[in-house]
């Protein structure tokens, strides 16, 4: 199993961070007194909140495409855009928890990491598709030819 | 890695569907007016965003099945449940954004597939469960025949 | 496949299960008769809800350590602590159904098999890597002395 040791490694650690959103979210419950399943009542519990659940609705998105890109074009690459993906989400979370406009930042970042492995990642399965059937129709017409 | 480049090309681009509903209701969001981390204020708006929570929500489910059932049964049959589970889904959010009762076709061929999924997918582990334990006895009672 | 047969049986279970926590949220809605896209207006509907949106938010966090876990520690372990979050899961959907304090069972039960998950991950992954790159290392030092 050590050839995709690396994935496995963000993964882990990225899956840390979500658990660590999740909780910094019952602090701020805790904090603002903010019973559940109430969801709003402070402003900087409702940012909070918010923050986590797009990081939440972005995860399975950002670990279907860390493994993808690391499976089919190159596992180092993946694993430094995940790694950059994690700050990106950092930065996301904790600016919007700050202030509306202090997502900004963290969130393009994030976006540009995913469009970064959305493309490697399309480039690796082309290639995987062309290897997969040009070889073979090589490999047909070569024997055909002797 | 050609043994899954189907099932990792309909992830990418389920993936990338799944960014563009987060993308929809962030345009949404800007036509009407609503500023985050506010997640109401307009009725299309509303089902814009419940249409793309319900979606994230069912997300990581797809994906796991899809998998499963790529793995355990048949990678192409697999991969042609995920296109139309794709499709439903995109029936049901534009759906959803038009009118309330607009989601339920979408919705019910998205369960459709879900099950066909469920179903093939535990087919398949079934049938893996039979071969590693009945394999291995039949084996050994053979040997202590012979 | 039969590699990871048993990891590949506790997904199909549990995102069964999760499916049908969303199925449950929906008899709710038609309950006390709350209509899409409305998220609130009972306070049993509001519990069922979180309780299921709590399940999703922690559905591929859980997925994730499942298959690290299984695959560099011991899949047997790992199932068993699937099935254990499954069950956690369970009481926590049910008794935050019926009470704001009836979900704290379930959820630190879940927390527990969740933090078991993280370390046996860890491990696992620290024990892959130092394989790896130790291993070479003391192969090559033992080509030199020889």
């Amino acid at each position: 199993m050590g050839d995709f040791t690396l994935l496995a490694a963000v993964s882990l650690l990225s899956a840390f961070q979500q658990s660590h959103f999740a909780w910094l979210v019952g602090r701020s419950r805790m904090k603002h007194k903010i019973m559940p399943p109430a969801v709003t009542g402070a402003p900087e519990f409702d940012r909070t909140f918010r923050a986590q659940q797009n990081c939440a609705e972005f995860y399975p998105i950002f670990m279907t495409l860390l493994w993808i890109t690391g499976w089919f074009f190159n596992q180092e690459v993946a694993a430094v855009l995940g790694l950059l993906y994690m700050f990106a989400r950092y930065k996301y979370f904790h600016g919007y928890a700050q202030s509306v406009k202090g997502r900004l930042t963290g969130f393009y970042l994030s976006l540009i990491v995913l469009t970064c492995l959305v493309t490697l990642g399309a480039a690796g399965i082309v290639n995987s598709f062309l290897d997969e059937y040009l070889n073979f129709r090589i490999m047909k017409k070569l024997r055909k030819m002797f």
